[in-house]
């Protein structure tokens, strides 16, 4: 068998962006995925109660919650108001049983971005120890260098694995993102630098061309990313848990959800 | 005076795709624009001896050739064609009299980007004995990596300094363009590497959202890049050469020429 055990595949839930979360939870019941990540707008409109209650009854597991971060704004009230948010979400993960929030660091406000990079830092360091408290483990994932501008100022996993040393490994770690980090020339190198540090694991593909910097992202196996080797090497880097596949696409996301899972799992055995 | 020397702009050949060479040439002229870096498939439309006759009557001086490079292929008979060809750009660089060929490094042909990384490597190596023989430099730059899969293998600065210390920098330097490397975590350390070793200097902006990839740039001070910052740090590094204005942009080339030149020329004094 070279793909890896299904039991670690988990539904990160904008793959699904069309279901609500009672639905991803049947849909991945149904289905026999034992594990979802959940994104925190979702949660809110079930509830935490309400998913919390239902994630016991289906057995599903939370591989992470998404997202922390969005750290860097332009005044200090609004950076203490982006801290905060941070604690509530400490606090939704916990309740969810998941040991992982997952942090997208945010851009900058005003296209400084060692002062956004500062931000961050500052941002990640405020939140600790309320996030040891909680035993809630922080996830930084840098996202590919084409998000710098509008979405996050944390670009290659190498400044992800010294920001995570700068503040303090017992509470950081990394997250790999495949198509955020494919590219990198550095990546085998990083990967290791991350031994025993890799909080999290996820999948995609990049097909060529990318027609929506957001939305640009392929079900594994239509695009250029080595997965099998990048999951391997995550692997012998130390990480053995849930591989999420998180897909955004407005083809997946105008197709019924069952037969997006059906495929996700197909495309879990065939390509990861 | 906070904007760099007028008479070191030059119109890169591409923002202005809507003209023939002869037409970009008599638009530079007609603006005092003092510089071109002329694109191969112009270049081979108008002839080289007409050009050369043409850059002589009009005093107009060219930065750069683009663009060598594209090393990368299946089998070693295709590898081959490629430096042949980049044998023959070195001619033509020559020729016009510039002393720059730029090497866009060019794709996997097969998604193992290790092997075309080392493609790109042995293609610079085979091309430096004629291109010293011409006194023609290579500069190679890096592309961004949301470029990774279809353009180039060299994505970061980083990669490109080693790639030039490793094949010998006598003949071979970088080409720093912002679009390409202003996320980069290590821009500053990178640039301060490429001490000395910097043979050419691009500038467009980076606008949010991109919503083309490959044709995505925007016009100086429209986006989020801090040009003058890095234009700085280029000529601390020792690069006092001729700044390009290369910008794809489909609404660019939907205009009259000669009212991008204008505008150009207006952005290079406000924001570079």
């Amino acid at each position: 068998m070279n793909h890896p055990a299904v039991n670690r595949l988990s539904l990160n839930q904008i793959t699904t962006e069309q279901w609500k979360l009672q639905e991803a939870l049947e849909g991945c019941a149904k289905r026999e995925v034992e594990w979802i990540s959940i994104w925190r707008h979702k949660l809110h409109e079930y509830g935490v109660s309400e998913t919390k209650k239902h994630l016991q009854e289906t057995g599903i597991r939370v591989s992470s919650l998404c997202r922390g971060g969005m750290f860097p704004a332009a005044t200090k009230q609004e950076r203490k108001r982006r801290i905060d948010d941070n604690l509530r979400a400490i606090d939704e993960a916990a309740k969810l049983g998941t040991n992982v929030l997952v942090l997208v660091c945010g851009p900058s406000s005003d296209d400084n971005l060692p002062e956004a990079r500062r931000h961050v830092q500052e941002g990640i360091e405020a939140i600790i120890p309320y996030a040891k408290e909680c035993n809630i483990k922080l996830g930084i994932e840098p996202l590919h260098p084409m998000y710098a501008a509008d979405r996050s100022v944390i670009n290659t996993l190498g400044q992800a694995n010294r920001l995570a040393e700068t503040v303090g490994k017992e509470q950081v770690g990394v997250v790999v993102d495949a198509f955020h980090v494919w590219w990198d020339p550095e990546l085998d190198s990083e990967i290791e630098r991350a031994k025993g540090n890799i909080l999290g694991f996820h999948v995609s593909d990049w097909k060529v061309p990318i027609t929506d910097m957001f939305k640009g992202r392929s079900m594994m196996g239509d695009g250029v990313i080595e997965l099998r080797k990048v999951r391997k090497q995550v692997e012998a880097a130390g990480y053995q848990g849930p591989i999420e596949v998180e897909i955004m696409n407005q083809a997946l996301w105008d197709r019924p959800g069952d037969d997006v899972i059906r495929e996700m799992i197909e495309r879990y055995k065939s390509h990861v």
